[in-house]
């Protein structure tokens, strides 16, 4: 099957690109000396997430319980949840681990570690957790020269769990702007964290563990000494705000969303295409970067990009083409029914806005339809 | 069951509060003289869409082939497929009406009219189409005083379609920034769609429906004289973005998302929680209103608002919770494990983000869950 046989909007992957960025992302990682942890969210799937493992289940990052049933249904038992945990979500955790799920939590909060080590020792289980650290001050975490990282540590212990050690993800990474600042990020990103981790022993308390991790971080790294484990997800498919900061090229991008053109406003030069914010997702992830992609950027059929057409405008089901200059005269021809392959700005939230994804491997023939956990 | 058992983020629906929405929908439709065809595209849900219809099945109006499916399945015949038709979907179109599903398509350019006529007259089957009509500039459509108009009404007719008249969506209404403004939106949605029957007829063409809508214009417009219908979609839930432009107040909003709080950064006055993007979406419908609601306002248990306590930022699976002026001493005290339920901007993105509804009546107690087509 091909994909001019499909109906629009579908999501595609072309398999030699992803092979080629997990490649690099292995071989990055064997050379620093470090375990890989893929982070599953981006695809949800388990061929990809195959691929990333070597293709033998080993440990994974998840960000929702739901991941880790996916996952744990389909032979891995090694699984990071990567999100703080909250109250509502223990008992399914345990239920985990009754099942034979080494299911590690994080959180930065002393309420936290005490109630999930408490409820996990009247089950007679020992928690497996992680502090989260605050290494750039981008969401969560605490931070690594804060007194309450000792003191969440502490409760862990005391409540019961088996504290691990400490994990922090850069996601400021995602707004430096050149590779040197990217590099100066993951040097703080090992930093504060190693050193978090060593404050935690200073103070007697266990920390095997230091897991970092993000796509930018990941991929500009010049060490990662003391570190034991990186989760990087994105780097499977990449998309245009990682080649936006020079993580990935353009033709790196490894998923696309096909959509039929429905209409044209030749004068305004607008194309219509069958692909809205259902399926590119509302992510405006290049808005602040130099080169603003709208919500992603316009190929033909065999992924070639068309230069400057983007999705301007976008709406439920239908998204606007238009040349970036918003000149009219600059839009290529685009009859009814042509069918273009739409580079989107966020793999993650494209990808979560469909259930499967159509196969290709460079060209537009289907080898694979995979799965993806809805 | 009650919403403090759920596991979070979850959706909810406030039936109580749905149901006075539809209520004073149909009531207006009703003294408007028009037929209401409820646009299913927000709740993509079988509950919703009867409460909308009067418990029976009756003619709707859906955005993707799969909702046609989902609601063909489930005993509804007549249905309007309001997204312009793409060469890639005609086969799909003529297997429904196969199975005795009178679907409607709309487009607004003569290639598709002539080649989704053409492909089903092959099949033995006569289209029935509406001519999509630009009534506000904002998106797809021909214009009422275009040749164009004529042209794609006459290639329907030639090609084997069943011409049916004309059709129009104002989306420009969501940018009205006053009661006046949007009741001048309407008759403008009015006059130039009824104009564009007119104009068909006037050339010896068909035009019994004349059908505009989108639920702002709905909610207030003065006349429908010469419209046969009315789509809308919203209303049955409202959102942020309606109640920032007047057409709900924000205690008619049903839909929320039911969330957890994980953590704090208390120096910067953040409360971290369990719903990122893939609960409230990535829409900032409110952001070029005149009060910004960020990613979402938050509400407690039982749905009464925070005073400004809204998702300033957002991530995969966190929300960050912030005053809206910023200042972390006005931040009220949400200790690790509270729930609350955050008010969506736009209930059409977050309600796709989810594959049920649990629904409350006015409280926290769970008294049913709504599947809600993926």
């Amino acid at each position: 099957m091909n994909l001019q046989e499909l109906e629009t909007p579908a999501l595609v992957v072309d398999r030699s690109r992803m092979e080629a960025n997990v490649f690099r992302m292995r071989k990055r990682m064997n050379e620093l000396g470090v375990m890989l942890r893929p982070h599953v969210k981006t695809a949800k799937c388990l061929e990809a997430a195959l691929a990333c493992t070597g293709g033998k289940p080993a440990p994974i990052t998840v960000s929702t319980l739901a991941e880790a049933e996916f996952f744990a249904a389909r032979g891995f038992t090694d699984i990071l949840y990567a999100v703080g945990l909250a109250p509502a979500k223990v008992a399914h955790v345990l239920d985990l681990h009754r099942r034979g799920i080494d299911l590690t939590v994080i959180t930065d909060n002393v309420e936290m570690a005490r109630l999930g080590g408490e409820r996990a020792r009247a089950a007679g289980i020992k928690l497996p957790l992680l502090v989260e650290i605050d290494s750039d001050g981008h969401r969560a975490g605490v931070r690594a020269d804060d007194p309450l990282l000792i003191e969440v540590g502490r409760a862990a212990v005391q409540s019961g769990c088996e504290l691990r050690g400490v994990m922090t993800h850069a996601g400021a990474s995602y707004d430096c702007r050149s590779v040197g600042a990217i590099r100066a990020m993951a040097e703080q990103e090992r930093a504060r964290t190693v050193g978090a981790a060593e404050r935690l022993r200073a103070a007697g308390l266990p920390a095997p563990v230091v897991s970092v991790g993000s796509t930018p971080t990941a991929t500009y790294a010049e060490r990662l000494d003391g570190v034991t484990e990186v989760r990087a997800g994105v780097f499977v498919f990449f998309d245009l705000v990682m080649a936006g900061i020079s993580v990935c090229r353009t033709d790196d991008i490894a998923l696309s969303v096909l959509a039929s053109v429905t209409g044209h406003q030749r004068e305004k030069g607008w194309v219509l295409v069958d692909a809205g914010w259902m399926a590119m997702s509302r992510d405006r992830g290049t808005a602040k970067q130099p080169v603003d992609q709208g919500y992603g950027l316009a190929c033909t059929l065999d992924g070639k990009p068309l230069d400057g057409v983007i999705v301007s405008d976008i709406h439920q089901e239908h998204g606007i083409l238009s040349h970036r200059s918003g000149d009219p005269k600059r839009m290529p021809d685009l009859p009814i029914g042509t069918l273009l392959r739409i580079l989107p700005n966020h793999a993650c939230a494209t990808a979560a806005q469909f259930g499967e994804y159509h196969v290709v491997r460079g060209g537009s023939e289907i080898e694979a339809r995979w799965r993806r956990l809805d």
